[in-house]
């Protein structure tokens, strides 16, 4: 671990500060919450009925007889940014992982509910046709992206690649991915029924950063005297280590069906953070015992950010990128699991009967309910 | 039908000279193609498979047993943009308008392949968060949303609404939709198997320029001595008139299931105007004997742009904005069903044995199969 760089009294990065005002947001996303709340009837009048219990969920669940029906639109975020600024320093494309990066948005969301993800729909949106001339980085997009399907079993299905000058800036690309999946059997839904004390909480390791936190990780470079090639860790830049791909669970949530393990429920660990580990509305409390490893990058960041562990747990994912809350009879099984599909994960701690928080023992962290506003 | 603008020498405006350059996109969308149907395996693991015949189709269809799943994700384009300018000319929001051409973008292009639109997730990216501080704009395109999905029996499962400072320009909004939907059932599918000689060809009409050829209508402004509050027609101004919302075709595609009568195929009129009714790869001759009424606005942007029939068909609805391939047999019905619905059809023409081109006989336009290239 190195020392914050020495002189620094630069106050300490938030969201705000990295420009991102959630209050001017918020009306919105509450208005239109309730705006699509009253379109569920709709689904009547073709026979079929919303699951209640997906609203404010990560994906969107519908009955359609024999099986669910799960949706959702995931947009990567300005992670492309940083792509861009390794490129210009490297002069070599990260747009692979990118494309890992911003269809793991749409499929680690997808999954939390139990869906089998089975197509995903591009949506590339250039700031002009001249984006698409540079054929290293196109190329590197349409293979990562290919990668990325297959890694998670999933057919590519279409997509959109318009050009969108005097919207989309100039040299810049906005990336997104929709996916569609089904959770089948029916039994497999996983909106928290069954949540509930004494179950297991398991988190699984991330790579880096994913794709939350990157406006904070943006503003950062500017107190970096090296700036995205400062290095994180021997031979490591800043740049190319907030680049690593966001990892992709859905291989382990097959794994975990296919072991006879269904979740309770599941967390994708990304905006707020551990925040996410409150998400369900049970009153619930969740204690962590052992905490995981945190990555070079995200260490870096809290160190030099000047992020205390509360705010730093509470806004970047610190080790932890996929939480599955199981019975604890099946928590063991689980970690093995995932170590078969190459991933390290830990029985990190439990669920209680109590008021709704998160005790994060090792760090004396506490968060309450009023801590984390998603619905 | 005014006049062209006296003393203009100007050239025809054309694609390229809007600024839309596809020899620079199309080898992207190729690779992303071939890429995409190698994924298509991949649905064997989970013992289900594409529907072939639905890749370069506008969805994306898969057979996942009691039904076929269809989705796809759809860009608004640059229509946003004329309603910014109008804001600021007319002092009102238009995003009502915006969200239904947005949603239109997704649901008729997922309703030719038969499919029944059941979800629509929201993609709103912004240039920042003050986007979202404009209340009135920010409700309009909440409340113009949920109507659009009301219209079609869609349920508006969520969305995105992520603030991209960097990405997006600074005070515009990046908009598109992704919708899913079912082909249940499974006789509905309509991927053209049937489509053949004696087809009749269903023209239903467009309310005017719909949410293709804007960078067109936009460039036209520079022009146009009124910009864009000149008159289209008495009392309706330029601006006002591109921004006619889009018509929602699902209604029309469900009552007609309703009423017994599968398509044999379906086009939506979108970008390359006319020239889709040749989207089919079938080898088939199409002939056009009766055009629809030119809404007012486009009878305007082909005058004053300079455009030749051939040019104006070839990139415009101009009037059509959806065809129905029915049985002979059905033809009148369709349009009998269309009316009941609301929506202006006409019987305009069949399909022959033949090359595979358009012929439209009243203006003496013929397309061959090569000035339509989609897959």
């Amino acid at each position: 671990m190195s020392a914050p760089p020495s002189g620094t009294a630069a106050p300490a990065l938030d969201y705000r500060a990295a420009g991102i005002d959630y209050d001017l947001i918020d009306p919105l996303k509450v208005a239109a919450q309730r705006s699509a709340a009253a379109t569920a009837a709709q689904l009547h009048g073709h026979g079929f009925a919303e699951v209640a219990a997906s609203r404010g969920e990560s994906a969107y669940v519908i009955d359609v007889g024999p099986f669910y029906l799960a949706s959702i639109v995931e947009c990567l975020g300005s992670k492309a940014l940083v792509a861009d600024e390794m490129a210009r320093l490297t002069g070599r494309s990260w747009y692979d992982a990118i494309a890992q990066d911003t269809i793991a948005m749409a499929v680690n969301d997808l999954i939390t509910v139990g869906a089998t993800p089975l197509v995903v729909q591009a949506y590339w949106a250039a700031g002009g046709s001249e984006w698409f001339a540079d054929r290293e980085r196109a190329q590197a997009l349409v293979a990562g992206w290919q990668r990325a399907c297959e890694a998670c079993g999933i057919a590519w299905g279409g997509g959109e690649t318009p050009a969108l000058a005097g919207i989309v800036e100039a040299g810049r690309i906005d990336l997104a991915a929709a996916c569609t999946g089904i959770v089948n059997p029916k039994s497999r839904l996983t909106l928290g029924e069954r949540l509930g004390p004494g179950d297991a909480i398991v988190l699984v390791a991330s790579s880096g950063i994913h794709a939350n936190g990157l406006s904070l990780a943006r503003k950062l470079v500017e107190r970096l005297p090296g700036g995205w090639l400062s290095e994180v860790s021997p031979g490591l830049s800043y740049g190319a280590a907030l680049l690593a791909p966001t990892v992709l669970y859905a291989p382990l949530t097959e794994a975990l069906h296919r072991a006879g393990i269904t979740p309770h429920y599941a967390a994708n660990i990304t905006g707020h953070g551990w925040r996410k580990l409150l998400r369900h509305p049970k009153p619930l409390r969740y204690r962590i015992d052992c905490v995981p490893e945190v990555p070079a990058v995200l260490r870096f960041i809290q160190q030099h950010a000047g992020l205390g562990d509360h705010e730093a747990y509470g806004t970047l994912n610190m080790g932890a990128g996929f939480a599955l809350y199981v019975a604890a009879a099946d928590a063991a099984r689980t970690v093995e699991v995932a170590a078969a599909c190459g991933l390290q994960a830990l029985v990190a701690g439990h669920v209680e009967a109590g008021e709704k928080e998160l005790r994060v023992e090792p760090l004396g962290l506490h968060y309450d309910a009023g801590e984390l506003q998603l619905r």
